[in-house]
């Protein structure tokens, strides 16, 4: 069997779980740790190919839930998978659906779970809220509805027209594997942040037995005629909420898996993220990838780092600058504020980006105000652009066995109040 | 004095008044007949400078009306002018604003002008609604309003706030002034399609005592120590609306001017544009270029051609893409439909842009109907390449002596009925 996935670690941070590799793919190697742009419905926001060459981002991912609805995975593969439908020739990533069917299925029948009957939003939803983070689902603006869980999947209501769909980890597989990203996701239940411990608990077991069905139907697949041969890696996802025992023993069964890398999905109390990283990233295989998903807040993306992630990913770069919101080394701005009117410097002084390169903060202030779209790009491309390049900067740092003194700098420029 | 603007006329359409010429400017060389891409509030909508660059238009064309409220000529004379403003460092005209003063400013007072009185929709606007041409106007999707026109200027309310203007010829010059543009337009008034004659009289005497008002306020602040003596060409505008006899006045009145060239504005009846474009074209001095006022469609562009127009400019390729209006050699279509859905083939075979070389059908499609952003800017990207092309072609069909073999062969595919 040809082996098409293969992580290297280069360099660790000393005493620390944090580490620098690379992560080999059929669509090249991943240096790791990597930020991956979130192109929901296989395009990121008003962004051709080669603006996204321009940033450079080492992987990209897209959403399975969105994708399964339009153009549908049919479609997607018979342009010859995503890379060639969106033309997107490095590695992707897709996520499982799961996140998506829970948050935007509406509910129907008598039967509904616990977790529709929690009155705090759905995991990553209330998550960012309280981290600044993102996900796709939020940045479509609609909060938590009702989907039934059973051991076979979930039954949801579609986001458009309300028609019923069932998500298996067997279904989530075959769409994914039509998908024909790089990198794939394990079927999870994604759980409320507030779901009592016993409810958490009862969610885990569930999601350790789709694991096991997602990788049975995962291997299936990688062996039939018409795939390309493993050219597909699949990442179990650990869960557990806020409670470390549960975190511990996710991480414990996922991590004896057969699985290429990880995904450290659901809920975390805000003041101990980097704790529950931690006590997961401590179990999980060293020799394998771990993907924080839906993070990419600064003080997070060390967090994750220092603590043994691998991958991050997040819509708030670019949802964030779409509305105004501008990443800079001193800070965040809004560029709509009006003492920009007059500001003929760039976004941010030294910034290599397409948009600092050639326009001022005047031009993008005057778009902004506007509501015209090139406001939005260009302050898609700027967020985006820096995100990628501090993950890139914080992997040279660690290379240099500088990680603590770069953190330092950075977040004291970044979060001083001024 | 330095001369700044000169215009060569290369060949002509034997026996007719077509030709294919150069305007001089201090932005380079414009390549006659042209089609100037429209960017009302200084960008594309949506396309950053390279993109613009790529499609190699010969001219862009922004509003005068809508920069004065946002984000006003002060700040774009701070910026340096438009040029530096929007990045785009190739000719650039700007109209007198008076058009969206008369369109878009509500009314106000007692004394209410006949052009407000009538049933019809504005000049341009009822153009549009028959020859599928379009102007930034209607891209609002505002329809008439009233406003008050006196000798003076005028005094219309803001579209966005409500507040009273006045637009005066010394006022539309001063603005244009600092805007900066290479070729500028003298205020003139827009008058109704149905306008009777005794009222279309009335507005073209008055719109030759503006054009008097801004050719004399034009060439005092062209002298201005502050200004770049005599960088920026005015434009005076024909009216007439549909009386051939008032058209036939007015080019001779406006023609005998000083300007550098001349715009015919306002509006015609659909069956009888070429014989109006051509009565004025006759009269004006064959040593100046012309400009047809709002208007893109192919045929008209043949049409404007081959009785002797230069420039171009239409919101209409733009406009039409992000509703998924496609123009291809063998016509318009609709990237929409859904049976694009799996058709994996360009916009258009052959074509050269960068939506073509890079996208398929069914990824625009898919963009389109999920009202994704990049979805109009692909379709942007092509039909403006493709008109401005268009046009360049034409050119080239002149300097070949193979005008009318072209126009056949184009417009026999293109309006071929399947």
């Amino acid at each position: 069997m040809v082996k098409n996935f293969y992580f290297k670690i280069e360099k660790k941070i000393d005493g620390f779980l944090g580490r620098a590799g690379s992560f080999s793919t059929p669509h090249g190697d991943i240096q790791t740790p990597a930020f991956a742009t979130v192109g929901t419905k296989a395009t990121i926001k008003g962004l051709t190919i080669d603006q996204i060459k321009e940033i450079n981002p080492e992987i990209f991912l897209a959403n399975t839930y969105h994708l399964y609805f339009n153009p549908g995975e049919e479609i997607i593969k018979k342009a010859g998978g995503l890379h060639d439908f969106s033309q997107w020739n490095g590695p992707i990533m897709t996520d499982s659906g799961g996140f998506q069917a829970f948050s935007l299925g509406a509910a129907f029948g008598e039967n509904i779970s616990k977790i529709a009957k929690d009155d705090s939003g759905f995991s990553q939803i209330a998550l960012n809220k309280t981290k600044g983070g993102d996900c796709a689902t939020c940045e479509l603006g609609i909060d938590k509805r009702l989907a039934k869980i059973t051991e076979n999947g979930v039954e949801f209501r579609s986001y458009k027209d309300g028609s019923k769909h069932l998500f298996t980890p067997e279904k989530s597989m075959q769409i994914q594997y039509k998908l024909g990203a790089d990198i794939l996701f394990a079927f999870d239940e994604c759980t409320s942040p507030q779901a009592t411990y016993e409810y958490q608990k009862e969610a885990i077991d569930r999601t350790h037995r789709w694991a096991v069905r997602s990788l049975n139907e995962h291997k299936k697949l990688q062996k039939l005629k018409d795939s390309k041969k493993n050219n597909q890696a699949l990442f179990g996802i650990v869960q557990g909420g806020r409670y470390e025992d549960l975190r511990k023993e996710s991480a414990k069964f996922i991590g004896k898996m057969d699985f290429e890398g990880f995904g450290i999905g659901g809920s975390f109390d805000k003041d101990d993220m980097d704790k529950a990283v931690r006590v997961v990233n401590e179990i999980l295989p060293e020799n394998k990838p771990r993907h924080l998903l839906g993070i990419g807040e600064p003080m997070d993306l060390f967090m994750g780092v220092e603590n043994g992630v691998d991958f991050f990913d997040c819509v708030a770069p670019s949802r964030m600058g779409r509305h105004g919101g501008i990443h800079t080394k001193n800070g965040r701005i809004n560029i709509k504020n009006a003492k920009y009117k007059e500001d003929f410097s760039p976004l941010d002084e030294d910034c290599g980006c397409y948009a600092c390169k050639n326009y001022t903060k005047a031009y993008i202030n005057h778009l902004q105000r506007e509501k015209e779209v090139l406001g939005g790009i260009l302050a898609t491309i700027h967020n985006l652009y820096f995100v990628v390049n501090l993950v890139k900067n914080i992997r040279q740092s660690i290379l240099d066995e500088n990680f603590f003194k770069f953190k330092k700098d950075f977040l004291g420029k970044y979060y001083k109040k001024n």
